[in-house]
């Protein structure tokens, strides 16, 4: 059943989130501090069964310096530059296996997928630890991880290498430095849009029921995991909504999409109670570039799934010229 | 309905965890080098609101010195040495406020609640960060982090913190350095155990439902949480099944159990899901002191609860000498 | 997820249950039947294991004079009279043991915990058994235990035994007669509200998402027990859906308050699904008194719990002079 | 799936229940105690809409002289003497609509359906009251209603109606006196099997997934209510496990079979999760008369619902010679 | 609790479901087709245990010619000619044994129970197949079985048997061909409400709870089986919407009801989440002929169940001159 | 949790599903029937977007000269011939979208991924008709479909699908006729056995979880879908227990396995509830080839998953000499 407004009421909304005036800055100053750890990229060929496609293991440098893992993916013996793809990964998983996720490349593009610090846990491996991060009081999961205030936040740290994950991938021989778009997921939407407003690198984006959008709505009208993880915490710091609040406006995916001028892909879907639809089009409304949506009737979070790729394959040929 | 197996059948049970021949040693060095952080200890009284309570709010040095915080409830007006318990939380939960738990002082010890790092943010609040820890890939919650190696698990920090309260009330006026003994429900059971195998000045325990027991066989009879995360984790991590077992080796309850000569009190329940039975009777038949065991048969994991206390009272007045 | 309406929506609700023109009447006449019965009251000092706090088993005379029994807790050796707080349980509950419940007395009220009659299986014993009750058909549960008559509904007992609870109390030699309060969590919040708009003993009431209240909304917007026991029982006696709700105006909590001149602390909790807040709401509107109304955005029945409790007690100390 | 013990551990298992000594004498107390009373029988004809069926509304003198409701469904023009059966109701149900259940009567015989005295809330509608009940503390439902003492727990009345009603319809000028038979489905089934036990007017009873039966083991290996009512009572009163249980012998349906010699039809379903297979063999393998059971591999507790009636139809015309 | 809109918004509700020009046309050349055929009916009398009822074995053509069974109860003894029921079944149950559902014909009627081709696997069984149909992918049940053309469809064929079976039973004997009336639950309903629009020889319909009704709704509204077996469908066949929505104008209960002038009662209920009230009240408010409507308040899908009988007994009376 | 026996004895259980002495003959039959239709082959090249993989729509003559479809994927530009994997689908899945599942044929095979006749509504898309069905009664799902005789069963259907692939691949150039391998997950897997017993041309097999195993053991200790689906069938049509498993006989998996002597790579998931491990063992222990077992602990049903296909691929190169 639907799990929020019809879709005429989805048009209209408007989220009363608010853009904090120093968001910029806060970013400015956060990417600041991890670009001055210097940067590393590690780029390792390995062996993953495939005759079609050639697997890197790769390690750059993420937020505070912090290793980060990916998987670089292209279509075997290809040289570069190749038009790129990085992709984020959704909530609880990593980058998975070097064998599993083989479409961008099948298809043509250079395709990144970074790991998820100190996720990887569920669904799907990872292999990068949160090594920076120190923790208060917190409910299961990352949601709550440090929020008591932006600068500790976990997801200071998780935007920041997927900003650094573009411009560690904008130095590789084998990416067309011109032609790098982002994409991903619930999780991995919100970090595509995050990328895309905060680097100049991406020329493309794909944000798929993007998550972290809304909070003060989001928190409130649905009690599936893991918006829940907010409201499970703020249930026993009854102290602590306000500052709570105060913590998220940085990193709600609705300011990123006010600051975001990429063109870009988003979907929702109206069946979906993780990031229910209302949610993502606050994103969609705010969002300052081109746009598309595709919205999926009778789908929760899966959303368009294996559908919903040669809907964006479509879209990354036209913005890469691929 | 029972979760596990027949009473005949659990007072044969034997577990199939194997003590690891460093275990003392592994513990032994890494209390050492959170001493060698050296040890502050702050009490500041606070005002709780209450006539006939006393509260202090406490900062010791845990593992690697960080900041560990806790409750001190006495009699009011009372100048010590008192007979003092050493309480531990169950899993998620921190040391609450300060108006809450009046049975131990009421009853006329010093009462200590420690609080739990990094946790606090589910059912009881706490405000202490798990500053030291860094974490690889995990499953949400504490169970799987840094569980990859011992030195990294989390347990380890949060045990050390338990030995190290211990010794920071036994240094405190208002508590008699000869009369401490510990208690906890669960995850709290198994910090209580611990602290009897690895403190010298224990003298009594009660290690309610103690959880982080027989991880071999609780890892795959229940599906409740918390053990659940190790399951979930694994499922995932498949290649990594030894080597987090043999991390879980270092932590096991039961190891510490046939490490401990210090009177304890025991409580099992027969429908508990949580904490199955025959994994509390694993820690019990393996605890090497004078040993007293309940038995609740219609109860989950509350197990006694309020009707827990008056038991543990006689107990710990007999053995404190109250 | 909130359960119910907005904020916004929740400050302009108004209940459309009606207040019956004999519904003074009906409670003078069966207040003074129970009071014909005299009244007796037992009050005998047990060990509790306490040092700080004198408990004190207590029987009264309830409706149609069936004893009642309830426990006393003071500050160890207090000898009155002392502002005193009289404290009724929520559903399902008893009195529980007396080792329990330690705040009240321990801030240096007399702190009277009423049994409930029939009751006490679940979650918290009880010792009082609903004597004069005799059943019609019913659902399982006491909501709709003699729903069919006024006269014969179980609730009429029970708010008499909340009403003769403060005149039993206000006799004895440690309370302070011109000083005592009600309070009580959801059963016990519609109680106090009751025993507030039927004793003139009553000085101020702490009415924490009381129950039993606005039943023409309650019984059709929720699925959670207690509530849906009504349901469960007209969905069978289809027939008699006018005839229990022109019993249940006589007991509503919205009428209660219409009747209630009293101080009185509430409290609605926007995720509550056990009391909806706009029932909260409707009883808070109704009220004639002066009222606070404290608003739980993330919490479900549990509402403030234990940060409830610093609130009510500076709501009490002010009103009850301590 | 199945819910119990294979079929061959059903043949061998035998309950661990013991049969009081004076268990007899109880009963035949009780039962003179509500014969004292007196008795009547008001038997009135009623309008059901029905051409082929008369329906008659019938009040007799139960437990404690209180009246107890019932239908008599005829043959419409049937003067009598018929063969009889009396039929019990399963638990929260009563004797329901006049016009439904026409089986019995459409087969040809006199067909009394018993109201269940302060059920009737679910389900099915009941129009009877428990009135001589009196209850101490309880959880929901009837089960542990006065359970602390066998004088005052709800199934002696209940079972004395049960016995009662057969003296009651055997005074019936439509019925055979000499031909009278029992029958229920789980509650239903418990009250055959205790009629049959009782009264020396019943010639046969068809007691299909008695419940009631084999409480030491039925209140351990189930969470399916009604029997976890009792767990739930004892997870609370913790103390009084001894005491309910002594309560439960004189009222175990495997004690009532050890005391029938009552030609009887049973019937267990292997997948019944509400009267576990075992505590319905445990019941059949005491019993001392001829007996035959139906053993339903892949049904729950309807176990042959409307596939049992021709099997019981056959079985009735046989032992009634219809 | 309420699934749906409260009483005032269901009196305006209308459903968006547009009525197909060549809907009529579809409806006749399917009928004609199957018509053509031939049409064959063989009644067998059986012994079903009952001595004032007897039951025939009916077989007759349906769609495509077909063999469909049915039961014909009559009074015992009746030679007709009688005023005759037809009764649908509801979702996955097919006729049930002879020996049940006795009401109707103890009321005097001829009650004729259709079986329902390729269901009955489930809560009642059946005898009947789905022997000319063919499936494409499809989700579990019927719901989606043909669905990407109307041709194809289940229920085509479901619908076209429902028609024929009113022709079958006006020709037998014992029926009076001019008193015939159709009767169902649920999918029952929607079988009565199709029989009423496409065959002249029904002369009164009840409609309860009516199944199949305001697609476009219902299947965005309810997360209940059956409707969501639709859902689950598109879910997966994202392409393929407005090809389903386009067959389902032509089985939807609003269009039927669009053409039925017959005398109809309708029930609802409110708390019914299978076929949520507005979808009942679309079809009610697009009724062209006589209608009464019932709404229970406190019922799911259940509705007035055993209670509704008597009142569609008194309009069947009234609608039959029995 | 562990779904079923331990690993002990898992290694030493047998099933008591008995070999049909026609068994042989019934399938020679089968397939010699369907075989007497002609076999059509077509394979369209079709564009899914990608580079390095080629993808051919085919369509196939299966059971009855059914038109089977499904996807053949090679490597880019390759000619032939290939060696080859045959992959059959889980229950209610189909072929899916061309673009997905592209690891086999980037690791070099060719890979022809069958569709599956009357499935594919759920979770992953179909284009197949279940053209030559004709049903009974049913549950919903197709594990009852025609199962009251083995004639019209609906696996007889699909197993014939399944040899037919194989030979139908067989004759294409881009195979290698003499290096064709099978494989599949739960119902593929029960389709990979039964093809590897019943086809010559089957050189190496990979069954994981296969379902349909077992049947005596697995229709009554689980309840998972889809062996219920049989339980829910039984448990209405009660006197079709017998009938019903003498159809299983036929397609169980245990069955199969006795006939084939294919080298074959089984794995088995110990918390795994819809093939429970004893029924995967079941057919391992049986199998009369080379083999291999994989078991995975902590794994439900997706047991291996991304982590199956290196330990797959290895064999299959093994195997087929890529």
């Amino acid at each position: 059943m639907f799990t929020d407004l019809s879709e005429e009421d989805l048009s209209s909304y408007r989220s009363r989130q608010t853009l904090p005036d120093d968001f910029a800055e806060f970013w400015d100053r956060t990417l600041a501090d991890s670009r001055s750890h210097g940067s590393s990229v590690e780029v390792t060929p390995i062996d993953a069964g495939l005759s079609t496609i050639d697997v890197y293991d790769v390690t750059f440098s993420g937020y505070g310096g912090d290793p980060i893992r990916g998987w670089l993916r292209v279509p075997a013996g290809a040289s570069g530059p190749l038009p790129t793809i990085v992709q984020y990964v959704g909530y609880g998983g990593g980058r998975g296996r070097p064998w599993a996720e083989l479409f961008w490349a099948s298809a043509g593009f250079a395709h990144f997928q970074m790991d998820t610090r100190g996720q990887g846990g569920n669904w799907s491996v990872g292999d990068t630890a949160d090594a920076s991060g120190s923790a208060g009081p917190q409910f299961a999961g990352v949601m709550t991880r440090g929020i008591l205030d932006r600068e500790t936040y976990y997801y200071r740290r998780l935007i920041t290498d997927a900003v650094l994950a573009v411009e560690a991938v904008a130095g590789m021989p084998l990416v067309d430095a011109s032609r790098i778009a982002v994409r991903g997921n619930s999780q991995g939407g919100a970090l595509a849009m995050a990328a895309s407003a905060l680097s100049s690198r991406v020329r493309a984006s794909a944000s798929v029921v993007p998550f972290l959008s809304d909070f003060p709505r989001a928190t409130v009208i649905t009690d599936a995991l893991p918006f829940r993880e907010i409201g499970e915490f703020l249930k026993i710091h009854r102290d602590k909504a306000a500052r709570v609040h105060e913590t998220l406006r940085y990193f709600d995916t609705v300011n990123f999409a006010r600051l975001s001028t990429v063109p870009t892909y988003f979907a929702a879907a109206l069946m979906d109670a993780v990031t229910p639809p209302s949610t993502v089009f606050a994103a969609f409304h705010e969002h300052r570039g081109p746009k598309e949506m595709t919205v999926w009737p009778y789908n929760g979070h899966e959303a368009g799934d294996v559908d919903e790729l040669p809907r964006m394959l479509e879209f990354f040929r036209r913005e890469l010229d691929l």
